[in-house]
């Protein structure tokens, strides 16, 4: 291998809830977003996705949790207000602290490929 | 969440040249059985995938790195020859230390998913 930082470990990760797919970059995404505007619909149309499929992770994750992430409330001028549970923000904040390790990992096996090369 | 283990934390991860993917858990198998075997055409049928996807994939890691990770000889009643080269020994090594610590990684963080939970 060459001396220059040519190469690059890199990856994804997710958290699977009884073996099946709870959230991921994607889902984090999406629930930070909804969490922030408080809109499932503004957070779809800023991450440039459908509101149906927006729709269908939310439900995705209430559902593989046995809890909400997010509660959704119909009504209202700007067609529902979402709004994420305890339990929302403490996966979220997981999911991020664990992101934010495995970028750690990744950056430091980087720096050991380049340097052992 | 509840106190079970029930959350895992899964992932995957790869190497990239040159921001171009390199080596992944795929082409790492390819890689081992080929030269295990001494033939991509074994390497293929063994893995469960065409002859042609092999030779795709290893043609891959081989123009990558600008340097060949598996020599390919025609000829002889088996239909070839392939031989792993020293470069792509060293890099399947390294990619399984990364693999395995990253499991290492991703076991921890289910642990104490499960036990913050």
């Amino acid at each position: 291998m060459s001396s220059q930082n040519k190469y690059k470990v890199k990856g994804r990760i997710w958290i699977e809830i009884n073996d099946e797919t709870f959230i991921g970059e994607g889902k984090a995404l999406l629930l930070k977003k909804t969490a922030e505007l408080g809109s499932l619909r503004k957070a779809a149309t800023e991450m440039n996705i459908s509101y149906r499929k927006a729709w269908y992770s939310i439900n995705h994750m209430n559902k593989a949790a046995e809890k909400p992430v997010i509660i959704l409330k119909h009504g209202g001028k700007q067609g529902g207000i979402a709004e994420i549970t305890d339990f929302g923000k403490e996966i979220l904040d997981k999911f991020e602290k664990i992101k934010k390790e495995f970028s750690i990992f990744l950056e430091s096996r980087s720096k050991s490929l380049n340097r052992n090369s």
